[in-house]
């Protein structure tokens, strides 16, 4: 299982899916349940929401029992679009120069909202679906001395299975390329969440063999070979293995990682992955001349990285009144 | 409506704003242009569409000129929720034991879409946002100089709508804060994508006054004053008037930037926008900390940056054998 991930929320839609799989309480799989009604659901709390993906997930009830209701607005298809067009109702909001918006209110039937219900639903649904909220860290120098390392080191975090797909006591065969030299060598294979089905959203993950760097925060000129090196030839293996180029790739960085074992990531440039934001991703390029020019980057720069609410990092930084 | 941007072809929302900057024979600067109807639109072809952002862009005709229009759902807010869920007409689609999925029809009032009207329009406009392929530029120093900044000189982007802004042409009564000071003072502004309805999608513009800074490649320590007055002002303002502190916003600035007039991006950390990722955006407190420690970082730098199939630019690059 290469490369746990955060994820971010982009997902939602999948997620709604997903979640049947893995729900075997339900019960009476099959049977119809009684008819229900949405204009009857009582609003609760928002699990979470999207306004890129214009969706929403509300616990709630529906005639006192427990509910999960999801809504999404559907695509603009070009089929709908002349009619459209011409029967909404148009309101001019702004206007400058060649540019103006306006708002729009279609005929309901050209404007439907997708809609899940999920009744009766589970605290697992409720838990699944909510959403934490996320918030930055500047993570100085300091911080990291006196906060984080700490905290990592007394969670021992298990890296198991990263030394079993090391060690090929997993996954060995899915390694897509390996450089075996203890010092700057590592395994390339494709990211858990790739099914390698299409290159659109090709993913995939150099694991270091070395086991003494944890992340970003660890690097050095010590390791600009080891960098150099992964670049190289994990560029040059994907080329070989896909036929695609650099120009194509995102190669990066986590900070924080989701593990503590120095890991790259080769995305393509056409994936739009959780995870490549730029206040948690690295580009491997700047690493390197990073630390070509300063020695001690790493080390001594504020670092930033968003952190969810019920992680417990962040709790050790309100402690230290750094929150 | 400040802010264009590019990002990506994921950046549908942005690219409208973008293109402001490369037109100048809009003509009419800060004069209001005729009314007119959205109803009258001829739809000629989809330049493309995002299912997963329920938007549209499509090239076509009104009266007979060439205009573009940008369609796109808007967000589910808690506030009309209630009423949504009470007032729309319910059909159902499918049952699966606890699971059903319906379509709702709500009252159209509920239920608007964002419409931005590009009127005239030109070839540009149309190439600029029709769907084209991305790649990854590596640009050295040398090639910042012998390639890129020719051929931005050589271009001449008009900047009149940031300078219309500046001198409360258009667009006076959007301004949410200015610093009026020549060296380090800026507006803030909502990005013209942003509707202000609700806060998970906050994006907000900051366009500095000063106009002989192109973009990040510009940047020396002589800027610190300002790049540290808007990271200082800005979120300062942003909280007194949204309540949203710090660590819900991504500061950032864009390489390539979308128009050549410096400008600093405010964005909320829930909001996935296009153009965040990290081969496109640059931390502001990064540039800050990059530019203490090392005058010359963005001068010598080799700086990443995605560049679409139909980009000039890319050209240029080719011809030069850089890519």
């Amino acid at each position: 299982m290469a490369a746990p991930q955060n994820g971010g929320d982009s997902d939602q839609q999948k997620e709604a899916k997903r979640l049947k799989t893995d729900e075997n309480d339900a019960g009476n799989e099959g049977e119809p349940a009684v008819e229900m009604s949405i204009s009857g659901f009582e609003v609760g709390r928002i699990l979470r929401d999207s306004a890129r993906e214009k969706n929403i997930f509300v616990h709630g009830k529906i005639d006192d029992q427990e509910a999960i209701i999801i809504l999404e607005k559907t695509p603009i298809t070009q089929d709908v679009l002349p009619e459209m067009l011409k029967n909404s109702t148009q309101m001019l909001e702004m206007r400058n120069d060649i540019y103006s918006t306006y708002q729009l209110q279609p005929p309901p039937r050209l404007n439907g909202i997708k809609t899940t219900v999920i009744c009766p639903a589970t605290e697992k649904h409720v838990k699944k679906y909510l959403r934490q909220e996320t918030f930055l860290i500047e993570e100085t120098e300091d911080d990291y001395q006196s906060i984080t390392l700490p905290y990592i080191n007394s969670q021992s975090f298990s890296v198991q299975w990263v030394y079993n797909i090391l060690e090929k006591k997993a996954e060995a065969d899915r390694i897509v390329f390996e450089d075996p030299d203890p010092q700057v060598g590592f395994v390339l294979l494709p990211d858990f969440k790739w099914d390698q089905k299409q290159l659109d959203d090709l993913y995939l993950i150099a694991i270091v063999h070395r086991r003494d760097v944890k992340s970003l925060r660890d690097l050095t000129p010590d390791h600009l070979p080891l960098l150099r090196n992964i670049r190289e030839k994990g560029l040059e293996a994907i080329m070989k293995r896909f036929s695609v180029p650099a120009s194509k790739l995102r190669v990066m960085l986590h900070y924080q990682p989701s593990y503590y074992h120095l890991h790259v990531h080769f995305i393509s440039l056409d994936y739009e992955a959780p995870g490549c934001s730029v206040e948690r991703a690295h580009l491997l390029i700047d690493v390197i001349q990073n630390l070509q020019d300063d020695p001690e980057y790493y080390r001594k720069h504020t670092l930033t990285f968003p952190i969810r609410a019920d992680d417990a990092l962040l709790t050790k930084f309100k402690e230290a009144g750094r929150v």
